[in-house]
């Protein structure tokens, strides 16, 4: 969120460099929204906010779509699915077009890396990152910071061990980013191939022996395609060195929790029957995904 | 829907075991609907409505859209084109999140055979079937029954003939249930090969011949793909044997008529020219669609 | 709009034989809706317009889908993209599915060439064009009408050159037959492959260097799988010869301007650095597409 042009106020890009009062306060919105009585507001009225999904994602377009509707926005959906633009430039092209239409905000997903920020430095509307490429998953970050908060009582001072395919994982930076600020301490376990270089010195990796030893441990979801890529050997063979394993969790304290940004590989990097056990938050994080998104989209439009 | 967990006055997702006075009840309901003065209600305000369309049909997802509408629900869409999911475990994870999302009904098509049951038994906000595997498709035929009931006054005494690909028929099957407890004989007419053996007892075969004798015959549409299963020779030939053809149609009785779910193979198992004939029903049916859903989500939902 | 059983009153389906008076209400009419205070009217409360596409544009559906919710309308999407329906008899079948459903209105965007005519004497509801083959786009005409009435306070009197694949637009020929009725010179400019014979008579073809000369130079986009069917040479080639360059476009009057019906492919009709110039017009047609909308909608729904 610093490159030249790029008015951070305007925009809801990410979590790095934002402070633990900013997001203490998305925090505090969301607890409002989740306990709002009704439904639907008219909160957003009249407003125009455009699903903007160059890459497929329905779960999360599902969320912000609810969030949407249940701040009383009018909400238009555009999904690359139904076309082939891929490229920056054709990126450009279709979000500068939606946004010659009228809408008030759009709420973006992005495959390639490093077109968001350029984009939003041209883009007069506000744009809300949904999914940046490797970059950041800010709205995803702040469920699961919401989902601590609300079942530890604060953040400061927790410890959460992030595993999995760190390299690849924006929800793993956004919340490398937002568990710093709040004063939780973040560590990582990786399969040396899936250690993100430029993130050292952020955040130590750790083995799994002592992953489970924190007071979050947050398993990422593997890319099945990356055994095709020669990455992972196999599923079984990740579940057997980096899968959350029945047995596996049995070492983690009685406090502690499961956390996963879903869908689960179940049975890959998390067993089935870890899924629903009393331990795992999985959706409980969904279902807080809601209030974080109306109290993020009210923000950026107001 | 007996099986062990599942509420089935929560549910909506059959018509096997409903009473004659649940099922009038409902009709009623839909013409109260049909003959509303105005288009868009206030009745379901501030509720949730998800389509969740395992399974392409944008007719069917059409027309509940409509009846979400006219009550005045929000709408979600979410359709399997967009996704892959497909199996038994990752449906129920789409659903289970969505459902964590705060949804407050959810409108469910599926393919694969015996999984609505089991997964109704595991989410607690209310599903409506929309067509399931050929089991059950229960809105179909409450909207094919109105039909009969505005035309012949009653539906006690007629006389239904079902033709075509009965053992993959879930409109042949929910028909059967509901024609049944209102007191109306069904026959079927099907190659040997398209038979449902796990409904013999319930409705004799019988020949065309004999089948164009009833006060209501209801041709299915056949699957194409059923010729290269070798179930069918070809569409040609499929037609010879049991389609209706002009010549057939003629010696139906002078007040009975032609029902069809759609779309139709136009000359396969439906003369072109019966489909908007006098006698046929088809484009009614699909209008009584809109107040039957109505209905339907209405009373799921109450 | 002449042959017989079509009712051209009820219709919206080309502006071939509409008067000079037509238009300018319904440009007067769009400007109004351009002016108006607030973004969502109750013009059309509790009326549901359906977007009919079986030929996909997000872009296109997008605009109309802004102009139906800033009306008030309830919103209805159908696309080919989830059916298979491609063929007329399959397109009439399910127009007249979604009719029976109870919609007021149709948005239809079709490939196939003359079959919308066909179509609209058997449908009841209005049915308005989105781009029907190579026949006519009636509301992107409009929206280019309105640009240079915006900008040149008049249409009478001006000249238009349209550049490229003629033989193939629906935008030339909708243009064609409104910038004459409202007084404009229409010039043509195509490579001797994508000249439309049966226009022969209504505007002289010219070079590019005439073209130039226009006070409105209006490049079409080539369809760059013209390269296969052996139309074009390569993009490159195009570029070279009937793309609008930096270089060609300095030759232009001071007072003249670019359009475009966009997307644009950058560099092969229209060089990268035109999309955004001064003189170019190209993102400000698109926002005229939603107030251009609003008022031929409103008027085929009145």
């Amino acid at each position: 969120m610093s490159i030249a042009g790029v008015d951070s106020s305007k925009h809801f890009l990410g979590l790095k460099g934002m402070s633990a009062t900013e997001i203490s306060s998305i925090l505090d919105r969301a607890a409002y929204w989740e306990q709002y009585p009704v439904k639907v507001t008219n909160q957003l009225q009249g407003r125009f906010v455009a699903n903007l999904f160059f890459e497929n994602s329905t779960r999360t377009r599902f969320s912000f779509e609810l969030a949407q509707k249940r701040l009383g926005a009018e909400v238009l959906n555009f999904s690359s699915a139904e076309s082939s633009v891929q490229k920056g430039e054709s990126i450009y092209d279709t979000v500068r077009t939606l946004e010659s239409m009228g809408i008030d905000a759009g709420v973006i997903r992005l495959k390639p890396i490093g077109i968001l920020e350029e984009l939003a430095a041209k883009i007069k509307v506000p744009l809300i990152n949904a999914g940046d490429g490797n970059n950041e998953h800010p709205t995803q970050a702040l469920l699961d910071l919401y989902t601590m908060r609300k079942h530890f009582g604060e953040i400061k001072g927790l410890t959460v061990a992030i595993v999995g395919d760190i390299l690849h994982s924006r929800v793993a930076r956004s919340n490398l980013w937002a568990l710093q600020a709040m004063g939780a301490k973040v560590k990582f376990c990786a399969p040396a191939n899936m250690q993100a270089s430029e993130l050292s010195g952020h955040a130590d990796y750790v083995s799994f022996q002592e992953a489970l030893q924190a007071d979050v441990v947050m398993m990422l979801r593997v890319q099945l395609e990356r055994h095709e890529q020669g990455m992972i050997k196999s599923a079984e063979e990740y579940r057997k060195e980096y899968g959350l394993t029945v047995e596996r969790a049995a070492q983690m304290a009685p406090h502690a929790i499961i956390m996963h940004p879903a869908p689960v590989n179940r049975n890959v990097e998390l067993d089935d029957e870890l899924v629903e056990h009393e331990k795992s938050k999985i959706f409980t994080q969904i279902g807080h995904g809601v209030p974080i998104r109306m109290a993020v989209i009210e923000r950026t439009l107001a």
